[in-house]
């Protein structure tokens, strides 16, 4: 970190600084230009974020230098990417993960006609949820411990690994028993009690970007779960809040390939959440394709005018086929393949 | 909600729509423009949240006429504005609240010297954290069930009730032994489960709007809490995230009068989350009093330089009486007083 | 518009709304709910755009029902979509437009070696700015007429149309001696005399959307100059202002599909301003041309580290060629070819 | 400026990037750590605005210590606080001025009406337009010429020095015979020609920020018209925009004390543009008023339910007296007092 001194700071506010610096357990360089002094504070992460100098007298600001999470930083691993395995699917390098299915677990046969047609059509991994956090308390809230129930029985019929959300930490014991991949949703991305959780876990976690949190932000909650052991995480972009109300969300994909900068892990878009309307979804997938996320997760529904969530994003089940065609082709674009099983 | 069908809308589109919202359990009022239809979609809350039908074939878009939030409004109570009673401190109505303290309870010494200075200073409320949400996993996370003891011990001493912040629903028994008002953080405003696990309990709460909520999904988080019983919310502006980089959120203070306008809830701010800089606290606090607000929430610290969080934006203990004397006086200009022990 | 009455509206207040509605020249059909009456005013956009009824007496909120533009308008055209011809290079349709050159022209050596480059890589027209608007009144601000004559003989060399901004309607004249297309920057999207000018001028218009400009806001802007008789308008999206701090604008994608669905004019996409950095500009370039852009704006420099201005996001001018090839690839899957000389 | 290197940065690289410091004119301080190497870039605002070397090879990125703005900056007089004098009136230090009247001039009637009322209710000075940017060409443009006779006749009956907005440079001449103060408004805050002219008139300028401009932006915007000569510049804040959808623009005061920091320039708040609606004008000119804002330029009509342009934001002209009763209490909490004619 570098702590930028007012032009008008004195001797002993430089010396307070360096003080506090050196009682944190970093070093101090201080280099006195004409101007203003900058005091440069040498140390790891554990001692930088003990330092909060902004503020302190004499102080103009302060800059940081060096990232404030490690376990998710790319320079870790010297820049080699992580590969997450899921069921023997692997997600990440040259692989292009397809995770479809319908936003909410609604009934056995919705589930079951879903999961055959993604599956066949070339999807990787089942999405569905059985508890779904809906800004209205008036809205349907999810079917449940029935919910995970049917999804155990379409990854029993169909071999697909499940991906669903947990929101309360009391209810990760039943989601452990079903989901290979567990979902954390944008509003509780800081979510600290239950990032810990699921760090401890192990369970492979998508954990989906806040709709206004910065990249920095998004990393740091990963290094939450990381922290705890637990190196499976799939870092997803699913658009932010801008002042556009045009449209839903505004999907930045300049977080793909800035992300796959800043961390060796996997990035994932969800283009259907971001756009909130189905006629989107499809070149917001070759572009995010195109830029080089590492997997797209994306609603279908085999009736999306029936659907009682979010049916105006899904795609229709029966023209999934013709969709997986297309972003395999921008995939390749990218160096990207279609994720197999092994 | 009005649905506002495409111009080349068939009347078979249009009988869906029809057919969907009667589904729904609302009535449907159609009328055909030149260029477009428009169908009036007229049922209670429940109905409506229900209905998703942008999106469905022939549907331009969807516009909300109600609100979609019902306890939450000022139509509840025909425009009576909601006063909260806590241990004899009146919330709301033509009282001025003001809830101070440091942002983190760190030693015995610094929460009861600054628990009396604040309170001579005419507080009403004494705040303080034990649990504390930090964006980095590595920084310091709160003293825990340590702090809720010293909390304890600063209300028997100074009489001054507690405000303090519930991160986790598995705390939340702790928590009600101690918390004459529950904060939920702004990472923590869409954290459904807690929010009704908050609202079964009955406590006083502290509502802040998370960092890029609107108004709309500040009052429907009320509403998971006063769904569940609980009518005693107050709501909390602390800043959102802008573009600006000058400072560190930015206070939002027309959501005073609008809030005022929407809900019959008190509207407290907090100046020191927004700002992040001591030196912009005062006149944040006095623009805050100004233009309405019920309260103000803000940090105070005997000795800042040594806070171990947040320290640049605590106000010094030993000047606080004075910034009490220039709020008072602010508030007076909007037609309050501060609030006084019954 | 549907002007929404506030429930305790007066029947002297929902009478007055009538009054006005037809004093402005368009009809009223209220429509009285249980709850609140909801009166629709119908008339062409020259009569709803002299109505302001926010805010009068009994009046909840206004609801645009009919967009604001009517040239820029996709049903102008009846979803034909306009194909613009710039010196026999076609803009729109099935044809993908390269646009690149440098930031600014900085000497003849450097324009007329990176024109050859561009031409023999597959660009259709060549960029180049002689007017910079810059940030900084410290900051190089262009050669000016030097810099036009340079592209002049840069077009005579290359047979490449030029494209140039416009900062100065009092500049038109001899902009208008070079440019084949007008370019008008973020910063002048709303600068309505310059706009009116370049109407009147007939020219080709490459129209970016400003930092924090709506796509409605865009397309009132290109109205301006539709409205002139100037039907020559290209739409170009640059990025726009968010919250985050990791890249100097977000690109924001969802602009192509849905400017495409809303206009019939062509969509360009500027990922070089956009990035700010020179390893996002392929990323980003590929997943614009996925997302169905009709062309890319992008700023390419015989030697980026020399550059006067931006030359951190210019690509490699020896390296454009293998740039071109997969951005091909990426227009391919969105079905389109490369524009060529007709 | 401080030039952070990338960890794996080459010595050479770093050699490079003091070449090119130095060739700038500015002088290259390397500090080599442990894990990085930071180098230090001392010179003068034009040499450090010629450096460009975030993305050159090596470079992670650039941090700017000093600020790019130098006559606009609170450094450049020590802290002493620019008071600008209009007709007697003076701006700024202990002044709080009224700026009043309508948003556009209609007729003599509306226009002469108004002035005298704010006159007498204490306003410094009245604002009116006669060239209007609105965002739909098919709006009311103003009266142009015709307006700016009418205000002449204002000044001539009331004595109040008039405040009218100039959008293109090629009306500047008839602007200066009438206006006191040219207002630039928030689209044309980076119109750079329009700014110069400005700042070679000489005269008194009101400088709205722009909608999405930073702090520092709106700073260097004033730098322009400084650098030409032209010391009487007045910042206004006018809301920026957000995400927030419930009114039109958010009002940012933490910008009223963060301006007054950096700059010596005074500030003026405009609380009518920002919120659009009456209701919140009171509230909120309290607020700027008490968070020290210099001055407050306000809409007035004597019949805002008939008003051509932004009649729902206008004040009631014979509810005026009590409002500036408010307003002046406001102030006085911040230490200012109501500014009168010498």
């Amino acid at each position: 970190m570098m702590i930028v001194m007012k032009a008008a700071a004195t001797e002993e506010e430089i010396q307070s600084v360096i003080g506090r610096i050196e009682a944190a357990g970093a070093r101090a360089h201080p280099s006195r230009g004409e101007e203003v002094t900058v005091i440069g504070a040498i140390g790891d992460i554990e001692h930088i974020a003990r330092l909060d100098l902004e503020g302190a007298p004499g102080v103009d600001h302060a800059v940081p230098i060096l990232k404030p999470y490690k376990l998710a930083s790319n320079q870790l691993r010297g820049g080699e990417r992580t590969v997450v395995e899921v069921e023997g699917r692997l997600i990440g390098g040259d692989h292009f993960s397809l995770i479809a299915g319908p936003c909410t677990v609604e009934s056995r046969d919705q589930l079951l006609s879903t999961a055959r047609i993604v599956r066949d059509a070339g999807a990787s991994l089942l999405r569905g949820g059985a508890y779904k956090p809906r800004t209205s308390p008036y809205a349907f809230q999810g079917l449940g411990q029935e919910g995970l129930r049917l999804l155990a029985e379409a990854k029993a019929e169909t071999g697909l690994p499940i991906v669903t959300e947990l929101m309360d930490a009391r209810d990760l014991e039943p989601i452990l028993e079903v989901a290979d991949v567990i979902q954390v949703g944008a509003r509780n991305m800081q979510n600290y009690p239950l990032l810990a959780e699921i760090g401890r876990s192990g369970r492979t976690t998508l954990l989906k970007r806040g709709l206004s949190a910065t990249l920095e932000e998004l990393l740091m909650a990963a290094e939450y779960i990381l922290k705890e052991g637990n190196p499976n995480v799939l870092l997803c972009e699913r658009g932010i809040r801008t002042f556009e109300t045009a449209y839903r969300y505004t999907l930045d994909l300049t977080a793909v390939p800035v992300l796959k900068e800043l961390s060796h892990l996997p990035v994932i878009v969800d283009p259907s959440h971001a756009a909130g309307r189905r006629d989107l979804v499809t070149p917001l997938s070759l572009a995010a394709a195109a830029a080089g996320a590492d997997g797209i997760i994306v609603e279908v529904h085999p009736d999306p005018e029936q659907a009682i969530c979010d049916g105006p994003q899904a795609l229709y089940a029966d023209r999934f086929a013709d969709y997986v065609e297309l972003v395999e082709q921008a995939a390749a674009v990218a160096g990207k393949a279609l994720s197999a099983v092994r």
